[in-house]
């Protein structure tokens, strides 16, 4: 069969290959990108579900408008409000079939083939190939644990001239690097100065551990004028509700949100309304608050059991920045005491001792640097957890 | 904003725009393509949603599979088998966001810009429009209330040599046409003989209202030897059971199957797991023969209902095939006594009686036939059908 040009782009991801072997019995996994099902609050969501059923049957089951269930809007636009960018009304934001569907059709509505977008490397491994599969070239801007080097990327926009910028600035995947409130202002008036467009993506924004991090580049926006009208931002619930629901949003200017709602309408007419009211629902019953506070308190206890069992297992032989959020630690492997410094070599004997993480080099989309991994301690309970990295120093 | 270069081919649905002037006090639709709410099963898929809760709440809240909730792909091949397709195996389907996000997993899997398409003259709106958007070039073969002229689809094939062919073989939206049997195998002989992919669309052919349809051509294809390999079926929920839960399917050659799971995991990950478990649930409680049976009563009465009001109403102004099952009768003004042949004259003047359809020409990639519409008979009862149909006379 003769599949599209645009197919030759992309390849199945290594993540995926590395994700078959997670079956073998007694691994301990560091590998997911995923939330802890352990947390999700099911008694909550089996009641928003049944009150959405029982209060407009009708609209949660029947097609629903491509922008969006309504009420869900308007609680989104609440849920923004009381995390700091208060002006967002309803209709300046969609409803997307999770985050991953606001960069597809971020792809389907910008990115003609090779036009350029400038990622943080390390990134988010779906985006990348979410945008390469829409022809994209992929210009990769470094970061530090503050985030992205903003005179670097001030750099790379001058040189490339990007359609967009995409960031994760709070908590990223895979970096967990939190961009600080000085860069996050240099950013918007980068935008501005050279009317380009940025994306912010932020699925991890809610799971700081302990002060709240920096406002979001749309809560920051009305303190840099015209800014707003060159950044997008995408939400989700699925890192701190559930992302079985698969219920994400888009805030963005009026013409790019008009035409990815076209967009939307030819690639699933909308999200599901069940889902959708189900959602909304759950939000209009307050227990969002209380939710997030748990899931909080559970990573960061996790996080910091990670970050004390490396540091006294593997050592001067990893170098991290310690979590301040998120689900990840990301480290490098220094080669210190003349210790393995391959993150790929690295996996495979981590599997072989029964513990699994993904190494970084896929989360770059150039010039990989093959001494990095993720680890995820979003899973696992602080004793596995410390019984996984005493895997790991094993393996090392 | 300097969108992508693929935005240039298509433009917001005319439809749509229709759809704003509905919202008129007292105005009787039948413009809609969508089911009955009051038809859907409510206690049923609450009942269903529940037990996805209790049984699996992890699974129904967490990321799952892009290829599909294993137990609901189970649940679908029992369903197909129940069908007549005896053969399809879970692994080879995958689940998709609604029916929608199989035309456009397609899309974006198979068509290079200026690909050639060949797809029903009248078809689903939103397919014209989601190939188009992948660059596709469209090429309309005329149909008859027997599906589509199979001789005239040969000949196109061998001019155009097509990437593939889209048929919605049984009760077409909008022309409500079913395909013969002869047809059909013609169809699937061609395919062979052409080797030219064949995409068999099928939303509407559990509603059928006295006899069942022929097979589709998937339980078809065991019968001409090497179709299999050149069908892709694309099957829903949404229609018989909720549209709002977003559960279509798609079975297609094992190649193309896995590319189109590689395209999906970058456009929403996976269907939503609440609502495939939800699904999973409802087939497996074993209540759809019996929903189905009473949406097939409940459309019967109002396709004849709409049929009788029609010909009693507008005699020979309007000419139409009773239809056999589906949602539409697809009519054609004669003009006969001198009256409006202008279905989109017509459709204006309706809305000031009172009345609404769509009228037919954007359902057509190429040669409209501006004497078309489409009457949706789904969501009106009958005393309202016929309240409608006399607005409608009155219109004319």
């Amino acid at each position: 069969m003769q599949f599209a040009d645009r197919l030759r782009n992309v390849e199945t991801s290594a993540i995926r290959e590395l994700f078959k072997l997670l079956g073998k019995p007694g691994i301990i996994s560091f590998a997911g990108g995923f939330p802890d099902s352990a947390l999700f609050d099911v008694d909550g969501i089996r009641a928003a579900s049944n009150q959405a059923l029982a209060d407009e049957p009708g609209a949660a089951l029947q097609y629903g408008a491509t922008e969006g269930y309504q009420p869900l809007r308007e609680q989104i636009a609440a849920f923004m409000a009381s995390k700091g960018a208060q002006d967002v009304a309803p209709d300046q934001l969609i409803v997307t079939t999770g985050s991953q569907q606001a960069l597809d059709l971020l792809g389907k509505t910008l990115i003609s083939p090779d036009d350029k977008v400038i990622v943080e490397g390390p990134t988010f491994l779906a985006t990348i190939q979410c945008f390469r599969l829409y022809g994209a070239e992929l210009i990769s801007a470094p970061i530090d644990s503050n985030g992205v080097d903003t005179d670097a990327l001030e750099a790379l926009v001058a040189q490339h001239r990007p359609k967009f910028i995409y960031l994760i600035p709070t908590f990223g995947n895979p970096s967990g690097a939190l961009l600080n409130l000085e860069r996050r202002k240099k950013v918007l008036e980068l935008a501005v100065r050279t009317n380009t467009l940025v994306v912010e993506d932020d699925p991890y924004g809610d799971l700081y551990f302990d002060a709240p991090p920096p406002p979001s580049l749309l809560a920051l926006s009305p303190t840099v004028p015209g800014s707003r009208d060159l950044l997008v931002y995408c939400g989700s619930l699925s890192k701190v509700l559930s992302p079985g629901l698969r219920v994400g949003w888009m805030v963005a200017p009026a013409d790019l949100l008009a035409k990815a709602t076209m967009c939307k309408q030819f690639s699933d007419a909308h999200t599901s309304t069940f889902a959708q009211a189900t959602a909304a629902q759950y939000l209009k019953a307050g227990r969002m608050p209380a939710t997030l506070q748990r899931v909080r308190q559970v990573y960061a206890e996790r996080a910091l059991a990670m970050g004390n069992a490396l540091r006294q297992e593997l050592g001067d032989a990893l170098e991290f920045a310690q979590p301040q959020g998120g689900l990840f630690v990301w480290a490098r492997l220094t080669g210190a005491g003349g210790k393995l410094a391959d993150g790929n070599v690295f996996a495979q004997q981590a599997i072989a001792q029964g513990v699994a993480f993904v190494p970084g080099t896929p989360f770059f989309c150039a010039q990989p640097d093959a001494a990095t991994l993720r680890l995820s301690f979003a899973t696992a309970n602080v004793q596995t957890i410390t019984e996984g990295v005493k895997r790991l120093a094993q393996a090392l």
